[in-house]
This record gives structure tokens, sequence and C-alpha cells, in this order.
């Protein structure tokens, strides 16, 4: 059979992700990453993970914070996305931004790393995935949809653009 | 050299694309699809096409609208996102929806096909893509953001589920 809908599977195509920024008050929710995660070891990140087929976007971005964190929220909204370049010719990243709020503080560690309340004057203490501090300000302190465009660097650094389009 | 960012080729991708729903006062912006399209020759549909690696959706959206169609715009407004199966087992495809208006009509054709203003009243009278006039209604019609999941069947249709999250 045909794919569906002209898929062709020779085309460009990215590994769809999602990234939620959650808040209570003015203390945001992040995990610290497990000692065994092959990615970013040890490191303060926001909850998150893969889109797996037969969900869209918002309802990974529901579970992974769920399964992460145990924190339950009813609807997440879309801030942003990233679009990174990895390497590989033919595959990029794709991340979904949310942004949520919940009233529950209550917390449930698991597999993947110990979530946490944070102030963010207790930010630059921690050890961030690189790009967090970006991420958090342009989620919680402007209004705009984001993107943002980041390609690797032979250094192991990355370049990073950022564009801001009105949401309304 | 490793993929960045934890990259894995073996995960589930998707394909991205992008739709550009176009208004002027009440006419919205279609194109008749060129006969030697090979997915849905001759019908009408909003602009679009595929992100290519290197751009992020709405520099894809603004490109495919200015190639399609002539009319070009600064900001679109992402209203909602289709995850749809392909039939392939690890590849779907993700469309970004972005809403636009412009105050200028001009328009001009290109090897994609023929862009047309219609009012809405003569939507009934066309050859739509299947989902166009639920894509139509929902960026519309509605201020929610929305996910639309699709799910091809094996007679040649498609199961289509609709979810919305209020955008603010």
């Amino acid at each position: 059979m045909q794919p569906a809908y002209g898929a062709d599977p020779n085309r460009y195509q990215v590994i769809p992700r999602v990234l939620v920024i959650i808040t209570h008050g003015d203390r945001m929710l992040l995990i610290r990453r497990a000692e065994h995660k092959k990615l970013w070891p040890g490191k303060y990140n926001a909850p998150g993970g893969h889109i797996e087929r037969g969900e869209d976007p918002h309802e990974a971005g529901r579970r992974e914070l769920f399964e992460e964190t145990g924190v339950q929220v009813e609807t997440l909204q879309l801030r942003g996305l990233i679009v990174a370049e990895t390497g590989l010719s033919g595959t990029g990243i794709l991340v979904f931004i949310y942004q949520g709020v919940t009233t529950d503080t209550t917390l449930q560690a698991s597999d993947e790393g110990d979530p946490v309340w944070m102030h963010p004057d207790q930010l630059s203490e921690l050890d961030l995935v690189s790009d967090s501090p970006l991420l958090f300000d342009l989620t919680l302190n402007q209004p705009d949809f984001f993107y943002v465009y980041k390609i690797p660097t032979a250094d192991g650094g990355e370049k990073v653009q950022v564009r801001l389009v009105p949401a309304t």
C-alpha cells in the first residue's frame, strides 16, 4: 500500500519532543536528571521527552509531565518551538515548548530523575542543561511565540538563533 | 561523530509540513492544485508544503505562501497542528496550521497551481482536499488552539479526532 497523504520517507524528518515549563506561584518545576541517563546525566532541566506515535504534542506534554514529576495539568499552552540540527543529514529535532501552571505541588520521583521546585534566583547555582535559561526566559518573561533554531558547532557548542512572532 | 542532542534516528519521526490560511476581509486564499501534482491533483486547498531543513515552521509558511501565491506577510499565527498516521511504522506527518491576513490581494500563479480568492459561501461548489472545511472552520471560526489526529482507514477514508485547548 502507498503511504497515506503522500508521505515520502526520503523527505527531511524531525524527531518530535516536548519540554514542559510548569510554575506554581514564583517557583518552577525542574528535574535533576538521573545519573544513568545517556543525555545530560545529573543536569537540571524542565520535564519532557519524546512524542510517541499515536499521541499529539499536547498529550505527550501532559504524559511526560505526569510520568516524570507526578504533576497533572489539564491544559498546556504552546509557547514556542525549537528546531535543531543533529548532524544527521535527513533528521532534525523539533521540540514543542509548553507552559502550564499547577496548584498541587506534590511531586513524585521516577527513574528519569528527581523533580524539585525552584525559585528563579536559585537557577544560577544549578548545573542546568545549556539552553534552559534562554527557554525559561522566553517562556516566562515575554508574551510572543518564539522560534529557536540550533546548530551544533564542531567544538561541542551550538549556534542559536531566536525569532519572536506576536502570538495574536 | 555522535548525532547532537541525543538524536536517535531509530525513534519515531515526522515529516513536517505547513498549511497557511490567509484572509482578506471575508475572502480566503486557495490554490487549485496543478494537474501534474502527485497528491490531490486539481483539488482546491490552502497554500502550504514541506518544511525544509534549515528553516523553522514560520519561515516555511511564509516561503510556501509566497512561492505558491505571490502573497507576502510578515507574521503568521500558529493556530493548530495535525498529526497524521501514514501507514509507515516509524514515520508520521506533522502539519503546522498558520493563520494570517493580507492587505494586498495581488496573486501570482506558480507551477504548483493557480491561486484564487474565494468567499466562504463558494467553498461548497469546489472540489476541496477532504479535511479543508474542518481546518478552515477550526482556524477561522473559533479561538482555541486545535489538535487534529488523523488515521487513514483501509477503505481510503480517514478517522479524525479533534481536540481543542484554550490558547491562553
